[in-house]
């Protein structure tokens, strides 16, 4: 990674836009209740344990944003309620979720170890993010980057610099 | 994924727990910028436009956590002032910060594209994250995870069922 301070505008930067979506504990603890299998809004109160008007606003939030669906459901005799489901654009969060997780899990664990693994399916073994790049190579750690200007970038304003 | 709701206590989940030192906007945002090179208070701020004292917390608390370390510089003729540099605990965040970002390029960017790329410094292909098992599969996605109890888990109480 570079040394040199990088000199163009933040303000269309996607890191923030993506806070902006999801950068409160609650929403990516809704979407972590999410991918762990839960759809049922008492199912994500439960499991949460936070307050239901937090919960109803992280999940209209996720809904207007398209993170998740909002489906009717109805139990025999009883009236129509809703469950939420991760949309594609949902599913695609996860690799954040999975960075936070195995982040925690190295330097926040308790003695005893982490509290859930994540395993393929396929074979068993532990899955973790790994930076890689278009060219094959990995792991790639932070040293080996270079941020660059993209087609997006503009140029810092005087306050920005 | 597993369907069926995953039934082990949140109480200590390594998100939850990542989430409680980073898990709000601006955190990020100094550690993105910490990570594009800024070293000292006015460079942050600036960069940054938040307040001041929101600044000072923020740094506060990452150094109190050990993702940054705080060492003193003079120039000449001024005061001791401060300079936060990023510590192997807080470099090892970067996944989570890169996650976020490729995830914006795709889904919040303007017409014009992603503001800043993040090239391998040895190849200049674009980088990314990969989620991928000890087993050498790659690239899976989030169906092809299984959460499992691991060695910290803990049964959850009747509130949380």
């Amino acid at each position: 990674m570079t040394r040199e301070p990088f000199a163009y505008s933040n303000e269309n930067c996607s890191i923030a836009r993506t806070l902006d979506i999801v950068g409160e504990k609650w929403s990516l603890l809704v979407l972590r209740e999410a991918f762990y299998g839960r759809r049922r809004f008492d199912e994500f109160a439960r499991a949460l344990g936070c307050g239901r008007a937090i919960l109803t606003a992280r999940l209209n939030r996720l809904v207007e944003e398209g993170l998740m669906a909002r489906r009717p459901y109805q139990e025999p005799g009883e009236r129509t309620r809703h469950e939420y489901r991760l949309t594609g654009k949902g599913v695609e969060l996860f690799p954040v979720l999975l960075a936070l997780l195995r982040w925690g899990d190295r330097w926040m664990a308790d003695d005893d170890g982490p509290p859930v693994e994540l395993l393929h399916h396929g074979c068993g073994e532990a899955v973790s993010v790994t930076m890689s790049c278009a060219g094959g190579h990995t792991p790639l750690t932070v040293f080996d980057l270079d941020p660059r200007p993209g087609p997006g970038a503009r140029l810092a304003d005087r306050h920005d610099h």
